[in-house]
C-alpha cells in the first residue's frame, strides 16, 4: 500500500505500511477527516465512515454539496486519527502526543443500486454501533435514493504511530521532575434515551457497553 | 468570520458563526487537521495546534516538508472536530453523530524570531497541559531554531454543531424500541511515569486531573 506519496519522511520510524495495522486503525476510528479542492482552496470536512474489505465507504445526502465535490472523481485525501496519549517530557520542546493516524489517497466513485447503497448503509450503521442493525428499521428505498453513498479503495495508504514515553534530551534527566504519558481513551457515558422510548425499555447489551463492544468486534474483525 | 465559502449549506440550522462558540471549539480540541495541496493531491495531516488571541498557531521541525508545504504561503484549511455522542434512531438512515467541528480557511505565515518562537511554544504547552510550563524547561535558543512556528488568523471560520437525541421520520413511533444517544468524551487516564521519574515524586495536579483541569482552563480562558 505503500506509494512515494505516502511514504513517511519526518521521523521515518514512525510510518506503518502494514495493511492489518492500517485496517485496525480504521476499524476503530469514528470520524475521517476528507480532504479535497475546490477552485484551488483545500477543505477538510469530518465524515463518518465505514471500511468494508479493501474499500471505504462514506455516506451523505444526495443534495450535499461536499458529497458532490468529493464524488465527482477529483483526488481526495482521508485521514483517521485516533489519539492515544499526552507526552510529558522535561523540556517542552519534547512535549508531543501519543496517536494512530491513516492517510488514504485516491478518488472516490458514486455507488448508484440501491442494494448496494443498502449494504453500504449497513455496513456504516454496524461499524458506528455494533449489533444495532438488528434493532433499526432498514432503509426505504425513497431513503436510500436521498442518500449518497461514495466509495475508496484503500490502494495508497500509509500509517504512522507514535507510543511510548518522552524521547527526551540527554540533558534533561532530573528524576525529581515528573514526566511520562496521560493516556487518552475516548469514553461512553451511559445512553440517553429519547422521549419516545419507553420507560421501561432497558437499553440494550450495545449501548450500555458500547466502548467494549466496539472494541471486541474489531479485534474479531481484524484477526 | 462568517464568508461565502464558509457558509454552511446543507443543514444550515447546524452552522455557527459566533467568534466565542468558535474558539471554544478551538480552545477544547487536542488535535487539528491541516489540508493543503501539493501537485494537485490533497493532503490532511492531524498535528498539534494552540489559539492565541485570534492566530492558530502549528508548530513542527524546520526540516518537515509538511511545515514547509503548509508555510509556503498556500491556501490551507484547518479543522478540529469534537465528537460528543452516538445517535441511535429507530431508523437506520437517521443515524448520526453529536460533534462540534470548525473549520479554518485562510493561509499560513512563518514566525521568524525566537522571542516569538518562544511565546509560540509556551501557548502549544499550555493548551496541551494546562499548568505544564512551570515545570518543565524552556526552550533553548538551538530547540526554537530548529522549530518551525506557523500561525494562521482566524478571520474566515465556521462551525457546525450538532446536539440533542435523533430527528425521527414521522414513522418511526415504535417505543419498544430503544433510541437516543450514546454521550461520548475523551477522557484520561492515570499518568504513566517514564522510567527516570523517582519513585517517590506525585504527579502534578494538571496530570492527576488532567481532564478537569483541562475543561476548568478552557473554560475560564473563553469567559
Amino acid at each position: 500500500m505503500q506509494t512515494e506519496r505516502t511514504t513517511v519522511r519526518r521521523l521515518g520510524e514512525r510510518g506503518v505500511y502494514d495493511r492489518e495495522e492500517i485496517y485496525a486503525i480504521l476499524d476503530e476510528g469514528l470520524v475521517c477527516h476528507v480532504g479535497f479542492v475546490a477552485d484551488g482552496q483545500p477543505f477538510v470536512i469530518p465524515m463518518s465512515y465505514a471500511r468494508v474489505g479493501d474499500r471505504l465507504i462514506l455516506h451523505g445526502s444526495v443534495r450535499s454539496r461536499l458529497m458532490r465535490a468529493v464524488g465527482s472523481g477529483v483526488p481526495v485525501c482521508v485521514t483517521v486519527t485516533l489519539l492515544d496519549g499526552v507526552v510529558l517530557a522535561r523540556s517542552l520542546f519534547d512535549h508531543s502526543m501519543n496517536y494512530r493516524t491513516v492517510v488514504v489517497l485516491g478518488r472516490a466513485t458514486t455507488i448508484d443500486t440501491l442494494e448496494r447503497k443498502r449494504e453500504a448503509l449497513l455496513a456504516l450503521t454496524e461499524h458506528l454501533v455494533p449489533g444495532r442493525t438488528e434493532h433499526a428499521r432498514g432503509p426505504s428505498d425513497s431513503e436510500l435514493k436521498a442518500t449518497a453513498v461514495l466509495e475508496m479503495p484503500l490502494e495508497e495508504a500509509s500509517a504512522k504511530v507514535r507510543i511510548g514515553p518522552p524521547g527526551e534530551s540527554k540533558k534533561d534527566t532530573d528524576p525529581a521532575v515528573w514526566a511520562g504519558v496521560i493516556p487518552l481513551r475516548l469514553e461512553a457515558d451511559p445512553g440517553v434515551p429519547d422521549d419516545l422510548t419507553d420507560d421501561g425499555v432497558h437499553p440494550p447489551a450495545y449501548v450500555d457497553d458500547y466502548a467494549a463492544t466496539r472494541r471486541r468486534t474489531i479485534h474479531r474483525e481484524s484477526e
